[in-house]
C-alpha cells in the first residue's frame, strides 16, 4: 500500500529534508524509522524539500510498504522510533499512483521576525531576530507587487534546478503583534502554488529591506519585471521559516 | 556600585535560578560570567527564583561590583560570556540599598498550553502540550474565584518556606488562538504582587482541570476558602511557564 505521512519538525538540528551522504536529514530519519519498524529499506518521497534549518508543521511524504500495520496506526508506531524534534501528525493510506508533488494546490509558509533591542532566547529556534523595526505599510505595498503569477527567477537562488521559474503567489499577509515582554513580532504568511529554491526567504528578506528603507518599491518591481536577482533583497535566515501547511487539489486520493 | 540586570533565559537546560552544588543554574552562569569579566567572586541576588525548567523574558538580578566598566555596558560585555540561552536585556546602575525583592509591585507570568491531536516540535520548549481542549468560559469563571487577596496555601507546594502565604492576584487573563497549522494555543497571564512556590503552575493546572470538567468551581472555592491543597489541581509542567515581566514600585532607585 501507499501511505501518506503529515510530518512536523524543528529543523534546527537537521541539514534539511533531502537525504545526503554523511548528513542528518529529516528524510533519513523517516527512512530509518520505517526500516526499524518494518525492516523495509525505502526512501520516502517528500512534497517540500525544505532547506537546512527550515521547519515544518505540515510537510507531506509518501512511501510504499508491505507492512500489515494499518496505515492509520503507522503514525504512533513511527513516532516511537523518531526523536522529539520530528513528530508525524497523521498517516493515511492513499491511491497507489498518488504523487504529492503533482497534486499540490497550495503551500503556506510563514516567516517570523522578532524586532527588539536584544534577542530573546525562547524565540531563537524559529524566529529571525533583528534590532530594526520595519514599517509594516511599506512591507505590505511591496508584497502587493509580488503577489500574482510571475517569473520568479529574480527571487530564487542561482542553484535552482527548476524547469520553469514561473510561479503563482496567491497572497502575502503581514501582521505585527506587540509582545507583553516588549518588542514586536512580525509574521509574513506566503501562500502559493509552489516555490523556487530559497524563494520564500528571498521574499521575506526583500520585504524586510523595503520596510527598513534599504530598498525601494522600484527595486521590487525591477526584480519581478526584469527577473533581476540583484534588485531583490538578501535571503533571510533559514531559522525564521516554517512550512505550515500543504493543500492538495482534492482528497479523492485518500483511501 | 550596585548594578541591576534584566535577564531573559530559556530554562529548559537549567535546574532553575538558584545556585546549588553540582547543578547548572541561571544564577551560577551569571556569577561565572561576572567572575570571568571582572575577576570578582560574587553572588547575584535574583528577584524571582524560578524553578527548574521555567523560563523568563524579564527576571531581575542585582549585584555589587568595583568594575570600571560603565553599568550600561555590562549588558553586552556579560552577554559575550553567556551561552545563547541566557541573554541580559539591560544593565543599569541603581541605589546602593536597592533590593529588588523588597521593591516589587507586580510580577507577570504567562502559562502556555497547546491543545491539538499531536504535539508540534516547535512548541516543545515553552508550551505544555495536551490532547484535550478545555472550555475557556469555565476556565475564566474559575479564574474569577482566584483573583484577589487570599491565603494561597492551597495553591502552593508543601515545600514552601514563605513566612506568610497571603498574596494578591491582580488579574488572570485567558486567551485562546486558533493556529493556522491546526490546534488551539491557550495563554494564561497571571499578574500579582508575589507568588508562592509552584503557585502559578498550580493555578494553571487547576484552570485546565476545570476547563476539562475534571474539577468543579466548588473545588476551586474550597481550595481558596479552606486553603485545601487537595481541592486545587495538579501542578502544571514547568516547561509551559515564563516569567514575562517584573514591575517595581517606582523607578527612583535607578541612577
Amino acid at each position: 500500500m501507499r501511505v501518506m505521512l503529515t510530518v512536523a519538525y524543528d529543523g534546527t538540528n537537521y541539514c534539511g529534508w533531502q537525504i545526503q551522504p554523511e548528513a542528518d536529514t529529516i528524510e533519513k530519519r523517516l527512512d530509518d524509522a520505517i526500516y526499524e519498524l518494518t525492516g523495509e529499506k525505502i526512501h520516502v518521497i517528500g512534497t517540500s524539500r525544505t532547506d537546512s534549518g527550515v521547519h515544518a508543521n505540515g510537510n507531506v511524504a509518501v512511501f510504499d510498504t508491505n507492512t500489515r500495520i494499518p496505515a492509520e496506526k503507522l503514525c504512533l508506531a513511527l513516532n516511537a522510533k523518531l526523536p522529539a524534534d520530528i513528530v508525524i501528525q497523521e498517516s493515511r493510506q492513499v491511491e497507489e499512483d498518488f504523487h504529492p508533488r503533482k497534486h499540490v494546490s497550495e503551500k503556506l509558509y510563514e516567516y517570523k521576525i522578532l524586532c527588539r533591542n536584544r534577542p530573546l532566547p525562547l524565540y531563537r529556534y524559529d524566529t529571525y531576530y533583528t534590532k530594526y523595526l520595519p514599517e509594516i505599510e511599506k512591507m505590505r505595498e511591496a508584497a502587493g507587487l509580488i503577489v500574482g503569477e510571475h517569473d520568479f527567477k529574480g527571487f530564487c537562488s542561482i542553484k535552482t534546478q527548476a524547469e520553469t521559474t514561473v510561479r503563482t503567489v496567491y497572497s502575502i499577509d503581514i501582521d505585527a503583534k506587540e509582545l507583553i515582554e516588549g518588542g514586536t513580532l512580525f509574521s509574513i504568511k506566503v501562500r502559493g502554488n509552489g516555490f523556487l529554491y530559497n524563494m520564500v526567504r528571498i521574499i521575506a528578506g526583500t520585504l524586510l529591506e523595503v520596510g527598513c528603507g534599504k530598498r525601494s518599491l522600484a527595486d521590487v518591481s525591477d526584480a519581478i519585471e526584469n527577473v533581476n536577482r540583484t534588485s531583490a533583497g538578501q535571503t533571510a535566515p533559514a531559522c525564521g521559516l516554517t512550512l505550515q501547511k500543504i493543500t492538495f487539489e482534492d482528497n479523492s486520493f485518500i483511501k
